[in-house]
């Protein structure tokens, strides 16, 4: 029987999924390829712990360079994480014939272009399934099953975290440190979380995801970010009342041939499928011009759903070694690497609904003066949901408008939080409609 | 630029999609591939008949023949329909060295085993991606983006038709012949609606999935089926009240070693992301033993959604013959075409949770009868809903059971037929609880 020979830099937890992989579905791998992957080396610098997976001792090397100078190895499998010493192995890996599958989104969306570069000049194939939503067969999706389209849009959750967190607030009104602490017990948030739920981690995958959809690079500054460190229950309660929850959303479309990629916590209607993508499930709704809506769910991250991917991309490789051939699909779907980047749309161009929530002196004539100052901006009112009467004087003013562009409104809450009568910071979200992807 | 000639027979709804995309997207599809997809022939017996696509008319033709028997023609896309005159078609291409493309799940779920041993014979591929879902690309995920895992269960809403009907009778409270009128209207059911609603179309696509996901070729007639011409308003109502909706799913799962495989219409908890699967959307429910739950999901029918399935294969063709390789993946995504066909467990050997709807004449001591008979039966009650006090003297006595066997369970509803007050025959719903897929 064939035989692909396989070494892997990192184990940590993906690397133990992937092993624990390799070893439980050994048989049905066997039988679904035809071939054999044999894991010939592993590279950590702990190779004493216990991970519950057994392991030949002798595969075991604290040399990452062990596995990049083995000619007997076929593809390297980079979970080391992080972006220098990935980038360092990923490229000599290649420039030594071998094929690379990595988990690593921020390697991919900060050095995608070099690193596709790289991959065509040594004739070698780059995989990267793992590196977005987890066990979600999404880069396939993109580059194979919705290949005959145009992609309109994508709208998609993308951390497991922020979806867990947010989950937690709106079922069980909770507030976002509360949510947080819960999280990290669950084991759902890492102690340091940032990347998370700062929006990082998605706008890295979203990264990715665009320059598949649109097949142009995107550069990962390019991409508007906001977490959800400010959402509050109150506003929560309120997105309800108008038939909406709120998401972290990465967001991508095309309007009048510009892209648009943005992330940042948004109004979902809550009869969009979307809607119902809870805890720590990650989705990517895509549109494509033929195939109309589609929808792709499942875990986004964790050591089993991430082995998953990678050994989806390692059985993938081993079907090509087989017949003979490398990159019969090309990173980003389109053959031509292209020469430039994606430009993207900049934000203060954006067009789409908006939610404030002022909080306003209780006295007469509030709302006119609101108002008065969003109509000289082009902002105009769809609904509005007025609280009163609170002992302390100041309440809650909540507004959604119809479609306005972010520029005018950024011109307008900057005037309407200086009036007297708005006593704290205005909160904006923006609404995503069902429609019009 | 390399060059890959289709014929296409049947130049139908389907056949339109197809067309239009290669026409509106060519652009695209050759920046994808690298290659050129050449339309050189359609067969139809209407070539009159305006389509609505811009079509060169000599590559018209009535005789399909041309089409088989042109030594240029690289693929052939079956999308005649029907089993007969399809099945000679796709043999003699393949005889002639041609691949096959086919939106036919009769064709494959009928005689999928014949065309795969046909196409390893002669090295060709045989690609059906259209058949199960329209543009979902859940083939290829089942056969390469969830290849790692060992799949262990599918719940698939897989027939449009039914889910439109099911969404309007449970949003518009209506009859099931007023949801068909609507249906009929918008055109979500043809004048002859008989295989979407009896569940003969859902279970040709589960036959296809289910080889698929287990690896062994199933028989279509070996899936117990019901359609959804008996649900009744009344039901979805009091579903409602025990927090669910009924779907018609294509359910199969492996239970201790055995393979279950059915389609009839369900109870589905309300939370569950299916239950949100509404109007004429498909979705397909998996769950791998590493990847844990995953959706897909999109439109199952319709030229559109079809035709880009269609394409995607030809496209998935095109990059093999550019590679100048053929059958990458092999059809059922095991190498080893199997010699025996898989043995589904016995319909009667089922343990599921129920739902029955007793009409009971409204007199002392009528649950205690019918409670009684179940139990005697090892069925228990989970709860009951006794809505009383009908003028007329019967009322309904709703009861969701824990787990019980089919056999025990048919066994006791033909006991309780007899009853003298029992008034109508019984209804019986399958519950398919959230957990353990």
């Amino acid at each position: 029987m064939p035989q692909v020979n396989i070494g892997l830099i990192g184990f940590g937890t993906v690397g133990t999924g992937m092993v624990e992989i390799l070893i439980n579905n050994r048989q049905l791998i066997e039988d679904r390829l035809g071939a054999e992957i044999v894991l010939k080396k592993i590279a950590d610098l702990d190779i004493g712990s216990d991970r519950g997976v057994k392991i030949d001792p002798t595969v075991l090397t604290t040399d990452a360079m062990e596995i990049v100078n083995d000619p007997d190895i076929d593809v390297v499998v980079e979970l080391v994480g992080g972006c220098d010493q990935a980038m360092e192995y990923v490229l000599m890996a290649m420039e030594r014939g071998k094929h690379v599958v990595t988990a690593n989104k921020a390697l991919i969306a900060k050095h995608g272009k070099h690193l596709f570069e790289t991959a065509e000049q040594h004739n070698v194939d780059i995989a990267f399934e793992a590196s977005v939503a987890g066990g979600i067969p999404i880069i396939r999706a993109l580059r194979e099953g919705l290949s005959a389209n145009q992609i309109k849009g994508i709208l998609a959750i993308l951390n497991g975290t922020s979806n867990y967190i947010l989950t937690r607030m709106t079922d069980e009104g909770l507030s976002f440190d509360e949510a947080l602490s819960i999280a990290k017990r669950s084991g759902y948030a890492e102690v340091d979380p940032t990347l998370d739920i700062d929006g990082s981690d998605a706008a890295h995958k979203l990264t990715i995801i665009v320059s598949l959809a649109f097949g142009l690079p995107c550069r990962y500054e390019d991409i508007f970010k906001e977490g959800i460190d400010m959402v509050c229950p109150e506003d929560i309660r309120f997105a309800g009342e108008f038939g909406y929850c709120i998401k972290l959303l990465a967001i991508a479309r095309e309007v009048d041939g510009h892209i648009e990629a943005r992330v940042h916590p948004a109004f979902v209607p809550l009869d969009h499928i979307l809607a119902n993508v809870n805890e720590a499930y990650n989705a990517i709704y895509v549109e494509g011009d033929f195939v109309g809506p589609t929808l792709f769910y499942g875990l986004g991250a964790g050591k089993r759903p991430t082995g998953s991917a990678v050994v989806s991309d390692l059985m993938d490789i081993a079907r090509n070694q087989i017949k003979g051939i490398t990159r019969r699909v090309s990173p980003l779907s389109f053959v031509r690497l292209p020469a430039k980047e994606l430009s993207l749309k900049p934000m203060d161009q954006l067009i789409t609904e908006y939610y404030f929530r002022f909080s306003a002196l209780d006295r007469p004539g509030v709302l006119s003066k609101i108002s008065g100052i969003l109509g000289a901006n082009n902002i105009s009112i769809a609904s509005v949901i007025q609280k009163g009467r609170a002992g302390h004087g100041s309440v809650p003013v909540v507004i959604l408008t119809h479609e306005a562009k972010e520029n005018d409104v950024r011109k307008s809450l900057e005037l309407l939080d200086k009036l007297d009568v708005v006593t704290e910071k205005t909160v904006l979200y923006r609404v995503e409609k069902k429609t019009g992807i």
